[in-house]
């Protein structure tokens, strides 16, 4: 099923069902009133939930037109926000554009990140841009939300945990970063409010292309309507999620609603675009001395969407325009 | 006024309201469920929970005993928690212990790391340490709750943003930190589930201690009976809450409830002892060439608790046993 939250004036918004397509929609507040809510009671209201999505799928139930600029993030604010990042072409072509090399233990020890989690954006919210000095890029990422997961979990226990998968984009401030991480602590003011597709989806809507704890489907990345990116999220997630999971719950155990990010999606196959400008300028440096590629500036759209092997778009689209303040 | 959250069950436990010395309680649930709520709609039920709090310290109210053992941390799960390291003390102590240079910007640029929030601990809650070989060592810090603030607030217009004061224990796996931070993403498994003493106050509690955005107070800190500091809180926190409050307002907004550490509050002046136990094996190290304080284990119990100019215990005492699994 597709779950979503539909903007009405609450900190947490209310909690929809949609149809496969993404088009209409029914409410579910009788059900849970928001998903943190579904999430902390999911054994007891994941069938009700589906039953609903059922009818609503077989028409039994009529539902509403959606109109996705109604709607907020899934959890439009979220007790954790995780970031990995799996995808180790990326972590290659990053650390070489910041003439940093990639730490020693980069295919046995995963990279995450801890990132804001109480302010996140929905699929149509503008990015404001404070300073385009900053250098703003996007980052397109798969995610997962978990329920309460437990210390300890390993990544051949993790399976259960995972509840929904998300579409994100990470928006970052690339040039706030190399100074950031100079200081030692990791980023922070690099890494403002995350954005997210509009669908919570269970793994099951992925059919075939859940396997491994991985989503086996292309992101599509589209920049001011040119399509950059078409970056197979499957093979090359050098750590599936489960073993994100597994590398999470060393020291400590996570509450229901947490959510996990995949890091930014890398091919090494060229031909698959970028998923983030950083990539992309990293590229022409090597084969022309020089980044060619700009980041982006108020004006500019930021599309991003994934079809399943039927042609479905998996979790609603991203579509945000960049903005000056 | 004092607020606490009582186990009962539930998520987010059963907001209450304590009298001055702690030692009396009444419920407040039907102002606000938890303190979540209470934050959420702040500007609306303060007043309602103040005038209850008064009638609870007159005695108008009878209020029943408090057990401490009963407490959750006032947020069992909070939907930020942002740590700074703002005595630059104690920035310069480990980072001397870990053989690393401060940052050049030490004392211009705050350092903040976001820690995970999902999952605190309460004023009694057993320290389950998996492994004594990673050096789990205390921090005594103190931490300020917000309310909404927003994008681009300054250190001139952080104060009335601070709904709250807590005092907390930023339970630490230092021999997890240097690998960790080799891998230039910052602290994640280094820093289990945080600790917080029972009452979130606010500010007026601390009468004249609370000033420019500091505890000007001393944070006593006892292991296994003995107390290991009194380092005063006031001072040399180089960055106050509101220039921490500055820097992590340049590139986002915060949702109420966010949670913002000092860092460990460090002396210069070594009579005040130390708030973790990294900066005495440092001391150790440049007085006689090696640390010999040990780390904690299994067994060893770690008190923390501020009084006011008046004696009376601000925030209620942390007193934690560490455990084996």
């Amino acid at each position: 099923m597709k779950l979503a939250t539909l903007r009405d004036g609450s900190r947490d918004g209310a909690l929809i069902l949609a149809t496969r397509d993404g088009t209409r929609f029914t409410s579910a507040t009788d059900i849970a009133r928001d998903l943190q809510s579904a999430l902390d009671d999911w054994e007891r209201v994941a069938p009700q939930l589906q039953a609903r999505a059922d009818a609503l799928e077989r028409g039994e139930i009529g539902g509403a037109p959606l109109d996705v600029a109604r709607l907020a993030p899934p959890l439009p604010r979220a007790y954790e926000w995780i970031d990995g990042s799996a995808y180790l072409n990326h972590v290659r072509l990053v650390r070489k554009a910041r003439n940093a090399e990639p730490p020693a233990t980069l295919e046995t020890d995963p990279l995450v990140y801890q990132g804001g989690s109480g302010a996140l954006l929905g699929p149509r919210d503008a990015f404001v841009l404070p300073n385009p000095a900053w250098g703003l890029d996007f980052e397109a990422e798969v995610g997962v939300i978990l329920g309460d997961t437990p210390l300890g979990t390993t990544a051949s226990t993790a399976a259960p945990y995972v509840r929904l998968v998300v579409l994100l984009n990470d928006w970052t401030h690339r040039g706030l970063i190399p100074p950031e991480l100079e200081k030692g602590f990791g980023f922070f003011q690099s890494k403002p409010a995350t954005a997210f597709a509009p669908f919570a989806v269970t793994p099951d809507e992925l059919g075939d292309a859940w396997k491994d704890g991985r989503v086996h489907l292309r992101m599509n990345v589209w920049w001011n309507g040119q399509q950059v990116g078409r970056a197979h999220a499957g093979p090359e997630m050098h750590f599936g999620f489960h073993e994100l999971v597994q590398h999470l719950c060393k020291t400590r155990a996570y509450t229901a609603g947490t959510i996990v990010g995949s890091g930014t999606i890398s091919n090494v196959d060229r031909a698959a675009g970028y998923s983030c400008i950083a990539e992309q300028r990293m590229i022409e440096t090597i084969d022309q001395g020089k980044p060619v590629t700009r980041w982006l500036q108020a004006g500019d759209e930021v599309a991003i969407e994934i079809y399943g092997d039927d042609g479905v778009s998996v979790f609603g689209r991203i579509e945000a325009k960049v903005t000056a303040p």
